[in-house]
């Protein structure tokens, strides 16, 4: 195990004496010498011969060695977060800029910012009542941000140099806004007043940019690559549009009545309007009280528009969102093999080129995952070394597996079954007596029954109720009673099963949180200190495990789980597009719509607020639709989820056109057919999702029956013998500082204490969308990888003739 | 060729001389001897011995032979149509049942029946004005109507035989809801007026049974078979709506105000309402003026049941389709393969069981298709006939491809390229001329130009059109001018291509009509003949044409073409609903909604009608929709249709409601949820259609670069030599009657007058889905085969075992 003290690495990542060279040559030629060993070469013209290594003393090693170990670690951080290979450190410089960039604090310093910038929009005119700011204080906060992200891009523009920076699409966009908003602030600071500041919408870039907003990027990336199958069926629908408003303006502008049609531009309209149904059957009304036949005009329209071409655009959108899922995984999965391929070359020696040894490795995870403790690391480079079991270093193949163990949870396995098999004989006989109780079929059914019964009682209980305004202050028995119950089948479960196996079930802690917040809820509405309703949401929450009992319902609501991040994730999206709507909403539209207004309008009906007197009674006549308006953000986003939702949207675009011009339309439409677009991904990624994890489940019914673990997710099973442990311990020992061997000498010390001759470890995550797609995509995978080492990966796009390049330079100009 | 005159059939079956024992033996055994030489046995027991052929006559043997025939023409239609086969005619008399059932003469008479039916609503109380019919004239009409379906359902248990005819469910539905029908159609008679008859809803029945409706059938058992899943959601669905209405209730009914949440019941139907939309954001307004969070409630249950829930809906239906598309399409594959294999033991000789001469196809296509003419049996014969060359018998392998060869339509293959070749110079250099303009790029983009322009043209000219109430008398004469120019190329296209070629292009085809249709509308509008609107429909279809630019439409376009006769069908299968919605909806609602009724409800303001003077100036308050009502069946449909689209159902909901009582809530619910089921179903056919097709042409992207003639429909080429076909022409003249012969008596001669050794024939069909999926699944289908020969078939259900059972019984007792 220490014979790997005097190994040469067989690539220098960058030598200390040459970077003078690096920082005229590299930058010139960035892509030649980008990846991995980029300063091979001038290394090699620098100091030639394959005398030097013995040359070099000891520590000078040593840190060669902990830079590779730094530099693969980069490597796989960026195969783990699908960084591209082109913005790679490439200089001792660049490095500790990008360390400095690739940690969790500046990331959440990035996150807050963007947080804060968009935030700022609660109080600047027009700003929410309760939180409105002086100009002064929000353009000072706003400097301040803008400064923060200023800094960031400082620091990204050190780490990738000027000429990635500047071919970095992404960045300059952003920077070029930071520069717009910056002047902006500045002249609003000055003036002491807000101006038109339209481009307050390009805000979220700042948080979209974000490391922790990938996901939301993902989808907008998605979003744009769906989007010209999306445009062409689009002006599809829309010359139909215009050929039926021509149609439709022609059969029905004789008749004074309609006015939906007595221009061609509320032809249009009406027509646009109806495409999304908002005006149906009003806008048939008039034509059809003349003519009964009129009628077929808006079947066929609304036929071959909303049913068909509608259907038509998802079909589309759905197609493409399924080739487009399947390239990103594939993508995203050489990335990995290509990330892993660089870090090995650097982790190999000049002596063994072949594989990586455990100290190599534990350097590598040093870098990589500091925090891991020493069992965990030995334990991960256990699980990775498979193929080979009388070489002691990881091969290649071994290390292709590396993210795949590496977010495993490691736990010995227990000896005993349950977690009472060491308590008295008495207590024993007890506790497995629950335990068999809690296992059976029969408790399980009785608790769906008192659930079910639970459920009639509120039915029964609210159907009762009588709604006198004010609220019972004694807390209902039937309440007490239920929750007593379930308490008890807590208690019970967790005493049965033990802690840990019944916290582990998604299920059992579904119910606890519920039980437990409902006892939350008794407690304080018995101190009077909670509203009623509190309670009144509790209640029926524990009704959701009657799904328990359906198979079909445990996989949809297990895919709903799975999903949840990626809708959390497009609702992020969703609320990006909201976020810069609301504000152009707001620059145009703020204070326009009030009570009473919009009198020249169809709609002013739904504006009207009056308290007329008949009689000697006072009636309230409203129309409630001014509460509809662009007053604040928090307004917009209510207004604009309400044209999200569609039904009425037109009496707000109408009211709104009215008091301003017709072009407003304009916007209304516009968020129309973004939402739409959204919309239309939202539910192709359902589709997919679903439908992707149907046949899977089908596809692994078999192997899933022959493997019941396989539905706990990922587990790897490493054993590890007495001898190894201490041989580890000692190893670890030597390395020394900053590894955390407590836990190691733990089991060492167990082992010793009893007798053992062996422990077995369990290492478990849970499954991910990508473990399921590589089941599922086996065979391709296979074709993929050939494909890939033939050098031939048109997907990878910009980095593949890198990936091609590099390998021959590097092993032609290694150091031997 | 003569050499088959001899031959003895391998099965017989049956034999005028023992159907005595037929009748008393095989209907005791149905299921045992059901198929394909069902009367073998008695045949066997009856004459035994290996002499009995050469004791027969010439003359019996030749019937032997007819009606082995005439049963593998049954078998290879009910392969063709999906008939299962143990409603396969078992005796002489069931046959001439079979026959007399089995043509397009019944099959129209079930259908106009059928027709008729239905068409009688329009005419009983509550009739269409117009077409009002005295009660005993519709009641006579609905008896005759009636006893032709019981005479159909006679002819039926003839042909099945009263063990099949009571174990096949839906002729047993249909025959007791004709039971119904007859009594009540009487009871009316004799009442001389309509009581409240709900089931006439039952009426479609009798169209959906009929044989042109296959396409109905199986939408319905599609829909039925996606049911479960999609109630199993629907639970999910409502669950969340009952728990949010309990709570909505307990939020909300302390808000004097809210009416949409005063009690448990509003509760659910506001939040039943607010699934579709309809009600929002009025739903919200009164909570959301008083306290602004109350949005969450709402925006969280539109988020769970609306953008998620509904859209699993879809997501699980679509799953579910796609699997029963595909097991639909095995089923079929298989079904036709094992009604060939059927008919293939009937065809082949005693003495050459493996193959099939043309002499027995021969006879076999007299029955099957007794209108083909003899070039065309012929072609046929040569083009099953591939895999042996040296053989002069078509094997069971060449015979699988029977369904894939009936289609073609079979033609000389030109030996010129152009139709104008034979002219004289002066017109072939013309021609040609025209020939290469007309295929030439410039001319095709020019007129995209001049298609544009009048699109712009008409744009604009409907914009400055002024609506001063008087249609223009003269004719535009700038329509005239465009008019001109599509009506040039038409004539230079047909001159430069030839017909033929011309009109076999749908889009050709396209403009011809459009171009025809728009002179005609010319010509009637000089003449005063027809309104104005006419030739403004017209105008804008030219348009349409721009769409052939880009590849996408084009796959567009041609999708649509292709899913249009199952757009159709599904469209027939809503009518249906709608109609039996519409009956229930007239039995109950009629003459409910009256102008200024409803003023107890919330919508009272859309059924007002009033005509109030102002000072002097009449003004007229319109609502309109007591137009919506249910008061005959043309009305009803469009209610419908309107409650289809969704958007303001409620208003019609809530006005019945008010009339009558609040159980009409049902009507309208249940009509909600059974229309999302078909949508569903609708959008997930166009989405899997759509992928499918897809996938399909991105999977023979390459094979249809290196085959050309891939996108222009299945084809088969057949060359015939002119020793063949003097021999078949000897052939069927030996054959005689029946045999339409002049086509290849013609082909003889101008084999003889041209001196051509040989002359190519081309067989074309249009591509249908089933070849699409043949070559998508192409695989699989292998699997399917070597599967279904060994026996083990799960999906043909009922007829496995038969299948299974069949081909030893008649392997063992043929007659040698």
């Amino acid at each position: 195990m220490a014979d790997g003290d005097d190994d040469v690495p067989l690539i220098l990542t960058w030598d200390e004496d040459t970077s003078g060279l690096l920082t005229d040559d590299a930058s010139e030629r960035p892509d030649e010498n980008g990846v991995g060993g980029y300063d091979v070469m001038n290394n090699t013209t620098a100091t030639p011969g394959p005398g030097r290594p013995s040359a070099r003393s000891q520590t000078s090693l040593q840190q060669s060695w902990e830079m590779n170990y730094q530099e693969a670690a980069i490597y796989l951080e960026e195969g783990e977060n699908n960084d591209k290979f082109f913005t790679h450190p490439k200089s001792p410089r660049a490095l500790s800029a990008y360390l400095f960039a690739h940690n969790h604090l500046f990331y959440l310093m990035e996150l807050v910012t963007g947080v804060l910038l968009m935030l700022l929009s609660l109080s600047e005119a027009p700003a929410v009542p309760s939180l409105r700011l002086d100009v002064y204080v929000h353009a000072t906060l706003e400097l301040l941000a803008l400064v923060m992200v200023a800094f960031e891009l400082c620091m990204k523009l050190r780490w990738l140099g000027f000429h990635t920076f500047i071919r970095h699409k992404r960045t300059m966009v952003k920077t070029n806004v930071l520069f717009i908003q910056f002047i902006e602030a500045i002249v609003v600071l000055v003036r002491q007043t807000s101006h038109l500041r339209v481009t307050r919408a390009l805000r979220p870039i700042f948080l979209v940019d974000c490391r922790y907003c990938g996901a939301v990027r993902r989808n907008l990336r998605q979003i744009f690559q769906s989007l010209p199958p999306f445009i062409d069926i689009l002006l599809l629908l829309l010359f139909f549009m215009v050929i039926f408003a021509i149609l439709g303006f022609f059969l029905f502008s004789s008749n004074p009545v309609d006015r939906y049609f007595d221009t061609l531009e509320n032809s249009i309209v009406s027509l646009f309007v109806l495409l999304t149904t908002a005006n149906f059957p009003d806008v048939m009304m008039p034509a059809y009280s003349r003519n009964r036949w009129s009628c077929i005009f808006f079947i066929v329209y609304l036929s071959i528009e909303l049913y068909f071409i509608m259907n038509l655009l998802l079909a589309v959108v759905f197609d493409t969102f399924n080739g487009v899922e399947k390239m990103k995984f594939k993508s995203l999965l050489l990335h990995k093999r290509s990330a892993v391929e660089h870090a090995f070359q650097l982790l190999v020696s000049r002596q063994r080129p072949d594989g990586i040894t455990l100290k190599q490795f534990d350097g590598l995870m040093r870098h990589y995952r500091p925090r891991m403790s020493a069992r965990d690391r030995f334990l991960t480079y256990k699980a990775l070394h498979q193929s080979e079991p009388t070489s002691d270093m990881l091969s290649l193949e071994d290390f292709y597996k590396f993210y795949e163990v590496m977010g495993l949870k490691w736990k010995a396995r227990r000896s005993g079954e349950h977690w009472f098999d060491d308590l008295p004989h008495t207590a024993f006989i007890i506790f497995k007596g629950i335990n068999i109780l809690v296992k059976s079929k029969a408790f399980q059914y009785t608790m769906y029954v008192v659930v079910a019964l639970n459920g009639i009682w509120i039915l029964v209980d609210t159907t009762l109720f009588k709604s006198d305004l004010s609220w019972p202050s004694a807390v209902p028995w039937s309440y007490a009673v239920f929750l007593t119950i379930y308490a008890v089948e807590v208690l019970l479960k967790i005493t049965g099963l033990g802690p840990l196996a019944y916290f582990s079930s998604g299920w059992n802690l579904f119910d606890f949180f519920v039980t437990a917040l409902a006892f939350l809820g008794l407690i304080s509405l018995a101190f009077n200190m909670a509203p009623f309703y509190f309670i009144v949401i509790l209640r029926p929450l524990q009704l959701l495990r009657l799904f328990k009992i359906k198979q079909r319902y445990r996989n949809v609501l297990d895919t709903i789980y799975e999903l949840f991040p990626r809708m959390a994730s497009l609702g992020l999206t969703l609320i990006i597009f909201y976020y810069s709507f609301a504000i152009v909403g707001m620059e145009f539209f703020a204070g326009v719509i009030q009570p009473n207004c919009c009198n020249e309008s169809t709609v002013a009906e739904s504006y009207r607020y009056l308290n007329t007197t008949v009689g000697n009674r006072t009636v309230l006549q409203d129309g409630y639709y001014y509460l509809n308006n662009f007053d604040n953000i928090l307004s917009s986003f209510v207004t604009l989820f309400e044209l999200t939702v569609v039904n009425n949207w037109y009496i707000t675009m109408e009211g709104v056109t009215s008091e301003t011009s017709h072009w407003s339309r304009l916007y209304f439409m516009t968020f129309y057919i973004v939402t739409m677009v959204v919309m239309t991904i939202i539910v192709a990624f359902i589709l997919d999702a679903f439908v992707f994890r149907m046949n899977y489940s089908r596809r692994n019914r078999q192997e899933a029956l022959e493997d019941p673990e396989d539905e706990k997710g990922i587990v790897f099973e490493v054993e590890l013998r007495r001898a190894e442990a201490l041989q580890a311990l000692e190893f670890y020992k030597q390395v020394g500082a900053g590894s955390n061997i407590n836990s190691l000498q733990h089991i060492c010390l167990a082992l010793e204490r009893h007798q053992n001759s062996s422990v077995v470890f369990l290492g478990r995550r849970s499954r991910t969308k990508s473990d399921l797609s590589i089941r599922m995509y086996q065979e391709e995978i296979q074709e993929w990888y050939t494909e890939f080492s033939s050098g031939n990966l048109p997907e990878l796009g910009a980095e593949s003739p890198q990936v091609e390049l590099e390998f021959p330079v590097v092993s032609t100009h290694s150091i031997n």
